[in-house]
């Protein structure tokens, strides 16, 4: 028996289920789950995601399998529906939608009303009795087959349909008539030929294969290209294509399409939230051209229908345990439901509903904390304008608060403009009347959106809350010339460029940058937050000590301070080089780098000493009896001196040295690969005296803080460890430095002396470096530069294109790369641990902050992750999902 | 019981013996070997390498055992010489002299004489009849341990010796009678006093200390440690000790000293080589203070004595199966030896004397292989004076041929500037009157050394022949003034600065630069390296095909040639990119580099393509069908273009480009750490159109030459591949043009397409890779630079210090670092064999032709190494040195 790629939904029974998603997409799976759960679901059948897969590698063709298939099935439909495709009195019509395993709004082609053509149309019109309708379905049909099938511009349409409108003399669409609209068709049919060169088929089966094709099509075009790339989407097999029997919001007045939300997207209140059209299809709604009304006035308008839609909200949500995401289709009256799915919100949502759906008995705490995923969390942390800016800000103009958070950039008309000036670091923000998938690049990298059309659930607004982006949507009183590269708003132009600033909370728009803050975590997220540090801190793996903790990357007391309010329990990374550059500290090192003998170099540390003292003071004080890793210096010195002729004999003069002698020794500094160079540890063993002062800099703050009654863990870390040697003879220098420092203070402060392992050879013979090590970090960025042979600086010249090309799954300074670097990393802990039972291992740098890498991070059996301080809830968050997860 | 720290050798009876190494030190062992072979050995005891293991971790100090141990058999000592130290008529005199497990000419420290004062003395003198003897033994004794045990600066003794000579207007210390001497000894009290604060000890066991604690403190002098940096010695537990009786060499004038050599240490010949002097201590002759006479002197003078010593050669080298360089001492007629062991000798000594044994039935082939070092082999392969230049040439003077080979270079005049001068890339002679151990870091830059005075056996011939260093001793025409930098003969001054040439294999000494060409293999060195291919070829391993093979590294047909006249036996490593450097391929390669468009790009290729096919037929060729790996294009793009202004203008000018924007273009291609950029692969990626060209020069190419009847092996490799993903579009690639090709040309050549293993990640997933790859080619330079973290081109900074403090046993890119980068090979072969059981695998790279890194590559597995022709007969001898020394 041949297998099955085509999946009949109706009469109350479905071939597949939810649990199906991989083959039937996301969309068509639900179809199917609802036909089971007895809802009005317009019958139809889903084209699996293998069969997508096998068309790619039939050289885009279908096997007679799938065609046989679809033939009956399509038989099936026709008599359950009484209807055939392609009659010429009452013909089946239907529509024929991508869907994918996981969720591409927008991405994705659809067509409606597939089946029409010249003498179905008028059957139709004799049939209903609605001529209007006929038409009105046709053109629509043309010009979205035109479109999607056959690569028609968009554009010419419109204007098509322009001159129509301008000939009567009306605005809307829904201002033209049955006659009006034979004329767009017609026009339309024009436009069809003048474009493909042939007429527009008539044959409804070669319409259905046609439209079949450039679903699976639409798979591998650029923007679903770049979606995927985006969301880190991994290897599918494909997208599903879905077959359904048309039903219309554009039948009658009585009749409408809307998009509604079991509970608010935005702010996750429990609150029927949703929008509709009357006498409108769906694709009215998406492409934000009409701007809906809210469900409430359906409420009004239809109390039984709104009954009926509010009642399957209630059904759908308690069944899938989530907030449901439905679309539906009233037609002439009766309700259907055409999709549903668990609804993309907010992050502020999704804290909100994870923490209420906890309260409401319907998910577990465990469940609760993996319904948020990083990116929402980080939303939360966006910049918010301040209280007191915002009272004395009056508002440009309002619109709808589509994505919170605020942002303040450069505007910018058009997303090519905007990947551009992001690229060469301009802070932007994207002014659209609309935006389209095309857009998505431009989205990605603007600080904030800002469109004059389209609602809540336009493509700008869905998209923006999902990427986490400030969004103002339908601010109509913005008018915008993209050509002039121009907005004027109450009279003012704002050209290209001009700064404004956003607020996508509450849709305000205004002029020149405002004052932003950092939102508090407090709520339902500290609930969350807490429920997930409970799951944390209580993981258990075998052969360790429990817990997986979340460290932050500090090195100044105020962000120890703010990192510590966002819930670290500890710095995993200090870096003293930045201390190194404020002035009091730059002068002194410069002396020190140039010096011409150690005694020179000894007298030139000493005010640095003094004052790293003061740096290491604040930082105890701020962790409170936290641990505190201070990693010595690791940059390469040419780093801190200056590199044009002038400053260096300002330079020379200001340390009373030869200016000759001084170009000479700045020019030996400077490297060919200075990432592969004279730094970290290496400067340790040639520059002894450094990391002395360094060490006897931390001992002194540490003893002086534990004098005065703080609790104090200082853990000295030795960077870019490569061989066994380098970390016996830099620890045998530091417990030197150390032994005297507390003999002489007298004071017992209880300290480690640790490594990173960021050079692969030192993952490589970690069970012969271990023996000198209290604790191992992973220094992942280096690590992943060395393993990959990628300098960071370097990679932007291909990375991305390696990117996209699938070549690399993400950018592997983003997120750990597991299969490689990954390897490292197990290897770093099971050969330290095979020598150290119970050796202490964490990670720092940027991967400690990505949720992927902090999962893998639990399974390799690091002890910690560290991250930036606005991170630590992010990493709080998927340190516990790692948890729960590995416990499924 | 207590663990024995003291061996006595004496009576015909030892308590060591030679296998006991690595306890007794070679001195030590060899004495007692011969003592147990009944050989005259003056009788004496060992202090274990152990006892010297201890001395340093008890902070300098001896453990009770060790003092005990030494008391006890210094007790026996006196009873079999029936004499006592101390005693004040006819006191026990001995010799205390280091002794490590590895020979150490010169750099380790030797006391003579040991139990002088002045009373023993005076009953010498009476006790012998011969004062002249007494107070020189006396005066050699003071001077010893003044300068080896108290730091006395050696020149104020010869001041002091100098001031007697001239008072007495002699020129020879043989010269000085009894009375002489006891001024002599006057003066140098006086010396000691002042140099050390306090009388010279009179306690013979106080000396015995003294020059104990001398012996083991000299174990980590400066110049021992940079011996065996030098000679990657590396962690032996320290130095022996060798308390011996004393003879005397100055006793009469029927006494002397000699060094001889079971065969001549330079040419191998089987000739009884040896010098001495007459009336002297050892010392004398190794310090090259005085002219030595050659042993034939002796044989004339007493024939009962060489006779004796002819035979004891015999024996000795017999026993030892091996040249031995043997220490004697004729005490007033009595032959004693005080030494044996192999003898270090020239390359060339060394493959005569191997090959010599094998037909005299002493040795094996598998033995004799394993008696030639890389660096003897090294020697060979110097280059020498071309003959007809050296028809032409007049000698300015002529020295003796102490170490062979030809050196063109600038005059020095000491060490420090060698090692100046070298640094910043001259080419430096060293010449000295005399060399010391202090001068060994200069005699290891210097492209030749000459003094002006001593032997064949002086500090500079050993050395440098050790060295593989060509050098011409005793030149007694030069008179240098070290102190003006200059050297004069006959008439002429040669400053610093100035180019001499050198002929180490006649000891002639030219001005200016000579031509050099390369040696030919032939004779004995045929023989053994034919020996070691019929050895390496039949290697077995479980699992694997047999044979362990030598490619070679070669871009140019020339190179290809010359490679496979030294024996290899396929190019494992031919670079693309310095094709592209030729002036007829570099500017169409510019104009590819800064295109604007693909079209361009392939436009610019065209002429590349045909140039290439030349450029591979070339080398197809001279390979003769041994296959052929082609490494397409690796550098970075920048690597091609022009750098300064001025250059890119006139570059914009010849391919009619804009120059600002060509400047923009060359300045885009700059990297912050270009080794870790855009580059290999990655170029592949982005700039396909590039290896297709190469692909298609490649495979036209073989066609040809196959059409042309000559077997063809074609190797594609993709460089610097990290990902599977790389690799797979690559092959693929490559595989469509190849494809394409072959068809066009009709004809079949046999190709495999494989991959450079140079990313550690690329090692990590070798089992993802291999399914796309049909053979492994480890890159290990580049793997070492991203194992380590070291940028080649910026180590300089720290790498020699590392080696220096032992952080580092050797530069890992001169000798692959087993137990880190080692680890990442070992995981490619295992991971790409897991998949790929018979996968082909090899090392292209510095470390093909460094013996120690070949033992580790048979060990791994590997199929084959390549290496630079030159290298290529050390390879082949190493290889089969890997296979011996796995079967024992």
């Amino acid at each position: 028996m041949s297998k099955q790629y085509v999946f009949y939904f109706g009469g109350g029974k479905a071939d597949g289920r939810a649990q199906m998603k991989e083959v039937l997409g996301g969309k068509g799976a639900n179809l199917a789950e609802m036909t089971n759960l007895g809802i009005p679901v317009p019958p139809g059948f889903t084209i699996s995601t293998e069969a997508c897969d096998q068309y790619y590698k039939n050289n885009k063709s279908h096997s007679s399998d799938v065609k046989s298939q679809v033939a009956a099935t399509l038989e099936r439909l026709e008599k359950e529906m009484g209807k055939t495709l392609g009659d010429s009195e009452d013909p089946l019509l239907v529509s024929v939608r991508s869907g994918a395993a996981i969720s591409m709004p927008g991405m994705m082609d659809t067509v409606l009303n597939l089946g029409l053509n010249d003498k179905a149309v008028e059957g139709i019109a004799r049939n209903t009795g609605n001529a209007r309708f006929a038409w009105d379905s046709y053109r629509r049909f043309i010009q979205m087959f035109g479109d999607v099938v056959m690569d028609v511009p968009h554009h010419d349409f419109e204007e098509a349909l322009n001159t129509v409108k301008r000939a009567k003399g009306v605005e809307n669409d829904t201002d033209l008539d049955a006659e009006d609209l034979k004329k767009v068709v017609d026009a339309y049919m024009q436009v069809y030929r003048k474009a493909v060169g042939s007429e527009f088929p008539q044959d409804p089966r070669t319409q259905l294969w046609g439209a079949i094709d450039a679903v699976f099509g639409s798979w591998n075009n650029e923007r679903a290209i770049k979606y995927r790339v985006i969301n880190k989407v991994g290897d599918l097999l494909g997208t599903a294509v879905n077959v359904q029997s048309m039903v219309y919001g554009n039948w009658s007045d009585k009749s409408g399409t809307g998009v509604c939300f079991s509970r608010d997207p935005s702010t996750g209140e429990n609150y029927f939230y949703g929008e509709y059209l009357m006498n409108a299809q769906g694709e009215d709604v998406v492409a934000g051209i009409r701007t809906p009304e809210p469900l409430s006035a359906l409420e009004k308008a239809n109390p039984a229908v709104y009954k009926e839609l509010s009642s399957l909200k209630e059904l759908l949500e308690k069944h899938y345990t989530d907030m449901q995401d439905m679309e539906f289709t009233i037609q002439d009256g009766r309700l259907f439901l055409l999709q549903t799915r668990n609804g993309k919100r907010t992050g502020k949502a999704a804290v909100k509903i994870a923490v209420d759906l906890v309260h409401e008995k319907m998910i577990t705490r465990e469940t609760a904390v993996t319904r948020v995923t990083g990116d929402q969390m980080d939303q939360l942390l966006h910049p918010m304008i301040t209280p007191a800016a915002k009272k004395a800000l009056k508002a440009l103009a309002v619109g709808l608060n589509a994505s919170p958070g605020a942002a303040v950039g450069k505007v910018v008309f058009n997303a090519d403009h905007a990947e551009e000036w992001a690229a060469r670091g301009e802070k932007v923000i994207l002014v659209r009347r609309e935006t389209s998938p095309e857009d998505i690049g431009g989205m990605h990298v603007a600080e904030g959106i800002l469109t004059s059309t389209g609602g809540m659930t336009s493509h700008a607004a869905v998209v923006a809350r999902g990427m986490g982006t400030p969004c103002v949507a339908g601010c109509k009183a913005i008018l915008i010339d993209e050509k002039k590269k121009i907005f004027s708003v109450g009279g003012t132009d704002y050209q290209e460029g001009a700064i404004i600033s956003l607020d996508g909370s509450d849709g305000s728009v205004y002029a020149g940058a405002v004052d932003l803050e950092q939102p508090e975590l407090g709520g339902e997220l500290s609930e969350l937050l807490a429920w997930a540090d409970e799951i944390r801190r209580g993981a258990k793996r075998s052969g360790m000590a429990d817990g997986f903790f979340v460290r932050t990357n500090a090195d100044l007391p105020e962000d120890a301070r703010l990192a510590v309010e966002f819930g670290a329990e500890g710095i995993g990374l200090c870096r003293t080089e930045h201390m190194f550059f404020d002035e009091a500290k730059l002068v002194p090192f410069r002396r020190m780098i140039v010096a011409d003998s150690k005694e020179e170099r000894l007298e030139a540390l000493k005010p640095i000493l003094k004052l790293q003292i003061d740096d290491f003071k604040g930082i105890f004080e701020a962790m409170d009896g936290r641990p505190v890793t201070v990693r010595l210096l690791d940059p390469p010195l040419h780093e801190f001196v200056p590199h044009s002729e002038k400053d260096i004999r300002d330079l020379a003069k200001e340390l009373n040295k030869d200016a000759e002698k001084l170009i000479k020794r700045v020019e030996s500094l400077k490297e060919l690969n200075p990432m592969l160079g004279h730094r970290g540890c290496r400067l340790g063993i040639t520059y002894p005296e450094v990391y002395d002062m360094q060490v006897e800099a931390i001992m002194r703050a540490a003893a002086a803080v534990a004098k005065a009654g703080v609790k104090v863990h200082p853990e000295i870390m030795i960077p870019l460890v490569g061989t066994t040697a380098e970390l016996e003879i830099l620890r045998a220098n530091a417990q030197k430095v150390i032994d005297k420092v507390l003999a002489e203070l007298n004071v017992k402060v209880e300290y480690l002396i640790g490594t990173m392992i960021e050079i692969p050879r030192a993952a490589l013979t970690a069970n012969l470096i271990v023996p000198h090590a209290d604790f191992f970090s992973f220094g992942t960025n280096d690590l992943t530069q060395m393993a990959f042979g990628y300098s960071r600086d370097d990679v932007g010249s291909f990375v991305p294109e390696y990117v996209e090309k699938k070549i690399l799954k993400t950018d592997p300074f983003q997120s750990l790369d597991i299969v490689g670097v990954g390897q490292l990393v197990e290897m770093g802990v099971s050969k330290g641990r095979s020598v150290k039972k119970e050796l202490k291992t964490g990670i720092c740098g940027e991967h400690g902050g990505d949720p992927d890498s902090i999962h893998f991070c639990y399974k390799a059996g690091l002890n910690y992750v560290s991250c930036s301080p606005y991170r630590v809830p992010i990493a709080r968050l998927a340190a516990a999902q790692a948890v729960v997860m590995a416990k499924n």
